[in-house]
């Protein structure tokens, strides 16, 4: 875990998180926010585990189906980050790493991206075509796994 | 609570319910439907919170932050229902009454009076007009609480 160095560079790193969040973003109190971040992440995780099943054929394809849940996907992409906001780090238990709020330039860009390759599948699903979604499925799964890998305790 | 007059009526009822569920709806185990609509209408209920603080003078009016609340509203308003298919019942805890298995029509025609509101709610957010968004942020409040105070215990 990088170390924190001081209180300057603690509040720097909340502005650049404050700055990563929509201008919608406010709760009440850090739980709320926690339990943003987990609801909208479990919601994304269920319709993109639809995907996966497809994508790995336990699941039989179904073109309106997967354009379904990619649109959730997608829609929803930009949403769990604004829980991740200065102070959130704890007031709930939770599975984040300290480093989000340490990093959170680095924490941002693994977000983004996993944000872009959503929108790309959200294109690939739109195409009918099997074997594009799964291409974009495990581009988008990589950007997930990239996150978890570095952000999220087991 | 309206009692359960037979096995059939129960299928019958569960049926309906399936039949209300959109295709994409496929959860591994009631836990995680359980989950999913916990989830899902807690990340509606913030950014609807977040309408109601606006519509109600408690955070000064920003058109553009209520139109990105209200897109959020609009294009989740019809996740939730899936996650009250037939066996989820229990599963783990939750605040559901029975009758919502019980009464799957009604039940689905409250859940449908919301999502016709919140897509109301999202073309008056588009409007800039805080008075338009007031009126349909009522009308959209009405039909969450008509849903709560029939199916929800406290």
């Amino acid at each position: 875990m990088m170390k924190l160095k001081s209180i300057v560079a603690f509040a720097a790193a909340a502005a650049a998180v404050t700055v990563a969040m929509p201008a919608a973003a406010q709760f009440a109190k850090a739980e709320d926010a926690i339990k943003y971040r987990q609801s909208s992440l479990f919601v994304i995780g269920q319709h993109f585990g639809r995907l996966g099943a497809m994508a790995q054929g336990k699941m039989p394809f179904d073109a309106k189906m997967a354009q379904e849940n990619a649109d959730v996907v997608a829609n929803m992409a930009k949403l769990p980050w604004a829980g991740f906001g200065p102070g959130t780090e704890k007031g709930a238990p939770h599975k984040s790493k300290d480093d989000i709020w340490l990093e959170p330039e680095k924490f941002k860009e693994l977000a983004d991206k996993f944000v872009a390759e959503s929108g790309k599948l959200q294109t690939a699903a739109k195409t009918g075509n099997l074997d594009a979604l799964k291409t974009s499925f495990a581009a988008t799964a990589k950007t997930c796994k990239a996150c978890h890998d570095e952000y999220r305790n087991k």
